[in-house]
């Protein structure tokens, strides 16, 4: 039997979906509760690796179970056998071709930017603070130059032992930017993504808004396929993988009000 | 010169405001920053100490110090020194007969409950999960019982060395519930609040709500003044200080929408 999963987690505590080094693992812990419940070998796959400190509120994961499970009865053991960061929101029965990775179509990441003077001590881990300042004009022009299907080699990090595919080429479908108040939102949607290819175009958009990098030099950056040639890196913290979308079923993550907690109410 | 100083924590790795153990306290911390930005001793007073786990959106405390202040370079100074789990939002100057607990009139504390299945992991520190099933209309029979003028001795537990003085008569002023879908938010205001008393009521009201103490035991336990014939105590975890009225000058905590953040959005 197949089954998808549905995850959300708090990334704070743990080195990334497949940790590298001696951090405990999302998949890690997973792995153990799954094995803890079926008493059997299992070996969850993901949509793609979260990277330390990212964030899930809709990653995607799919085991191979020999028995047909309990949906109710699975999902409570499995939450209450994992800890309260990671949560397994829902459990499908998907056909033996179902992939996590391989059937995905696009994906959506958020990424959340506090402006203000004081961070609420509530959501520190959830919201990167920039005290410089930053030019939303530029910023927004700045996202337009990523839009649609390029060779982002340059705003990829090397990838990590058996990690993604050599191809550098990915399509950002769409590239928002929500501003409310005092906290900023860019949503990123697309059909793949590389190596820290999200928090470095949200590193090179910043260094662009804050007069670091001149805008004009943005092809120049793509054209060098050259991960020095663009800006920083931005922090792990705001970034959350939101949705999965695939083109069999139902969407994967259900309507949640998360984006609204994290970004667009009132402060 | 004296300064009255608005506060936010997340007091999960606390001992509370004035810690009794080994933990690192909120006072401690802050008194720290103070003594670091100002280079004398300083011993800041707050409306009342939280316990051990207890946030605060709107605690109050006053300092003496020698100087005057810039009001905005304090500010920013104090927060650069503190770990972002406190956070000082504003500072005032005060005549010198205010006293952050004696000239309180009143404190507003919410106590968040979440009623669903599988709580968000972003925000398992600031929510109690109950999974138990409670009769809301039970609950809030329950709730006016508490409402008014009453020795509130079973709802306190004996306050640690030094603490609150030993008039156990307090008045509450308010004590609503808000539910909102699977949440629940009880707010409570009062003249003042015994040690452990806001948990004490939570967890009474939750076993009458479940069933394990019926409701017209309530003024019995009330007249037996003795905390073993009370309800246990909630966890600290969903308790918030959110404000401190005082009588002089402006509301002491600005409009914020925390209560809306942990509470009121739909899930």
């Amino acid at each position: 039997m197949k089954y998808k999963l549905l995850l959300a987690y708090d990334g704070t505590s743990y080195g990334g979906w497949q940790s590298q080094h001696n951090a405990p693992s999302i998949q890690g812990q997973l792995k153990k509760a799954l094995e803890t419940l079926l008493r059997t070998a299992v070996h969850p796959v993901a949509s793609g690796r979260t990277d330390s400190g990212v964030h899930a509120l809709g990653q995607v994961a799919h085991i191979d179970c020999p028995e047909i499970l309990d949906k109710g009865k699975t999902l409570y053991s499995l939450n209450a056998l994992l800890s309260p960061d990671i949560r397994v929101l829902a459990l499908e029965k998907v056909p033996p071709h179902f992939h996590a990775r391989y059937s995905a179509m696009s994906k959506v990441y958020h990424y959340h930017i506090y402006l203000g003077k004081i961070l609420d001590p509530l959501r520190r881990r959830y919201l990167t603070h920039i005290s410089y300042k930053i030019d939303l004009n530029l910023l927004t022009k700045a996202s337009h130059h990523f839009l649609g299907t390029h060779d982002f080699t340059s705003f990829a990090n090397e990838a990590h032992r058996g990690s993604a595919s050599h191809d550098p080429v990915r399509t950002l479908q769409r590239l928002d930017i929500v501003r409310t108040g005092e906290e900023m939102r860019l949503e990123f949607e697309g059909d793949g993504f590389l190596y820290k290819m999200v928090r470095n175009i949200v590193g090179t958009l910043l260094d662009v808004a804050s007069f670091k990098i001149p805008l004009e030099d943005i092809p120049a950056i793509f054209a060098a396929k050259d991960r020095r040639k663009a800006g920083r890196c931005a922090p792990p913290e705001g970034l959350f993988l939101m949705e999965v979308r695939y083109l069999l079923g139902e969407p994967a993550a259900p309507k949640r009000s998360h984006g609204a907690l994290l970004s667009t109410r009132p402060l």
